[in-house]
């Protein structure tokens, strides 16, 4: 049976500021990127995020950042390798507390924002978050995009490696995102949306912007959560999902 | 063979900021209070000082504080109690990341400053301070002031209790601290204090400011490390308690 | 004629967290309380409600609050009085030059949340804001609670003082706030609040709890705008008191 | 005769961790680069900082920095252009508070670490810089490197353009700075910097590390002072300056 996770990224609130409904997100994904607070997340949002994760089997991930409240982490820093690594390394340890409190563990790792476009190619810093998941525990999975340099270093360390696409973005024919610059980068129709999320499940291919068919690989689909629509997006990729028979399951198992 | 442990503050410096001479401490004491990066102690500090207490055998303690970087952790917040669980549970965590890559793990936790004044006191703090713990780990010792809320509450909630004297301050005839307010307060000789440590060691008991003899019942000794000369003081009790035959030696012991 | 001001809060936002709908409050008050970045607001969010404020000629008050983002400015923090001075300074300054930018400058002080409450009766600290704004400028004006600590010392030093009353609170028969911990504090019926509003710009005077009339002497009301009813309950109170003949107008004057 | 203006980073320390000895430093040069918050220094800091420079008749000027802390302002940042305005924009007002309390006023603008670096060559920020300065004070002199995107379109935009000249650092043929990379970037022997010193202003050349003469056009003369030896070597340069007959005095004068 053909088998597929959706993972969203959340835990995103801070203090009397709220965003996104995590509440309504964790009943449709099956992975929560839980931000750490370096770039989101109080210590109290955590938490929540944390035991409705766990009250529905929803797999908890690391969603680490750079250390920037006000830019909330979507602006690059030239942090030093060194240094990134032990950002990493203090935020995955704050989250476990969470998830361990709420009854199951930290089970992947997934980078945010600018950390997250920065290790496609920026192979210092890729090392140094590798570095982090592989001292931290070794058999945590990492989660990212195809063809990066974070999971390239990643599987060279020995760890597990899982790919993802992207529920909501126009792919290029040679199969990589097409630039948020660009017209049409981002997709908003919903059932189109699901139709493409169906076909990347079941033949790990989308139709790039020039009709062509492209591989995109992908064990996980990232969808949105942090608007009311994208909340009814990711309703609708799920229920595709399951209408076309696809199994929608967390990549990272529960362990004992 | 009578027996006690010294435990000290350290980790606190921040970014460009040095604060203490961590090292130097290290290798006179037997417990480390490591600052989690509330109050004090960035992630890269904090790697180190887990580094280099886990090659000396130091035992490594939570030193957990508000979420004031500004203060120090030295100003009273009124948190409300389920958010300071929550802050002290993501501190707890965070530390323990750079324990367990040291080898080790997060072995007892001390509050820091105002958050360990205000919890002598302040009955729902306290519990929310002891909730962290049970929640985090009940099998992690707690240190603190005798007569405290926090060791009362920690008792009654099934947690390991140890006591600790300090060794630089003026006891009143009643067996408690000398308000840092009235002159006297802190000693500041240095064979005095190694004197008096020693002979909370031996007798439990301390000579007051009236030349009465107080209780003072401890298996930690509080030395400051925060100045080169306090260092030099924290060598002087340790070589003083060595002299006496006292083992010095961490209250919380490394489990397999 | 009768007159009076509206005052509320904005330039809460933070990031990529948006609080309160700026524009639109902006167009019914005639006082901007605006964040100062220590509670909430960063500075293109401060910069952005002062344009708004002086294209609008609203007010611009500083907003100061205590360094806590995460708790919001609402909790108390017993932060040493000469401190306190001159974090309400560093406020003050930093919003001015938003105010300077916009062809403006700040007109007044209004603290925030926890600090607000704190000066009603914490002497030290309320004369540690009052001595903030009289080294800043002695000829602003301050925003406050009748009775307090914060306007009686504002009074004292000189400063111009100006009362405030609450458009949705209840008042007690001692023409003191019914504590937001009793059943009916808050009011929610617009038509009421906007009725007691005309009540109190007309008379000086409120009913209480209990049906007698107390003073409330106010030469401005505060309204709320954090959530998108509060807006509405704002116009109903603004069309009220327009429809009364009543004439509502900043207290501040603009100065050359 | 010769002339020189003198300027160093102060205003660095936050809360409990100090950095550098202000007041020493402040009894050798005539103008102080001081931080204003978002890289370092608190509002007691700062406050103390312009209240001893303005006792001296040392000018004050915004070190302007990356809103960064835990990185002392030393990682590029990639803000927006139209935040980072807004970011100058906020820490220029908040330190003109200061100095307004201390009976002056900013006088000019030297941005700090990496972001001085980045608007070398980074054509948006360093005119998103241009942009705050030109905003808050059109008149208000700017400093920095010869030959910087940021004092070129400084230049353009009608500001005082101020050239500096470093101290300790050894000079390329070409006139640029030698990489700290390299070794011998950075000269520490005080009797060769004092030297270099009264050559760059008397003569506006220096000795490149070939040998050869190369121009350093400046009016000022940055000098370093977070370390004791710093402050020793400072002294030393204005000592030599002194004897020299060269007059060290701001560029940035006191205007009524």
């Amino acid at each position: 049976m053909t088998r597929i996770d959706l993972n969203a990224d959340l835990g995103e609130s801070f203090g009397q500021w709220t965003l996104g409904d995590d509440r309504a997100l964790l009943d449709v994904v099956t992975s929560a990127n839980v931000a750490c607070g370096f770039h989101a997340g109080d210590p109290t949002v955590l938490r929540q995020a944390c035991d409705w994760a766990a009250e529905r089997g929803v797999a908890i991930g690391a969603q680490v950042g750079y250390r920037d409240l006000p830019g909330f982490g979507r602006r690059f820093i030239d942090v030093a390798p060194a240094e990134l690594t032990n950002d990493v390394l203090y935020q995955i340890g704050a989250l476990e507390a969470f998830a361990r409190n709420a009854g199951t563990h930290v089970r992947y790792v997934k980078p945010h924002g600018a950390l997250y476009n920065a290790i496609v190619h920026h192979e210092e810093q890729a090392a140094a978050v590798v570095d982090a998941v592989r001292r931290y525990d070794a058999s945590l999975p990492v989660l990212g995009l195809p063809g990066s340099a974070w999971l390239r270093l990643a599987g060279v360390a020995g760890l597990t490696v899982v790919q993802e696409a992207f529920a909501d973005r126009a792919y290029t024919p040679e199969g990589t995102l097409v630039s948020r610059r660009e017209a049409g980068a981002v997709l908003h129709d919903a059932d189109e949306i699901a139709e493409r999320c169906v076909a990347i499940a079941q033949t790990g291919r989308v139709t790039a912007v020039d009709g062509s068919s492209v591989a995109a690989p992908a064990a996980s689909l990232c969808v949105h959560g942090d608007t009311a629509g994208a909340v009814e997006v990711a309703r609708r990729v799920r229920a595709a999902l399951d209408a076309a028979g696809v199994e929608v399951r967390a990549f990272a198992e529960e362990t004992p």
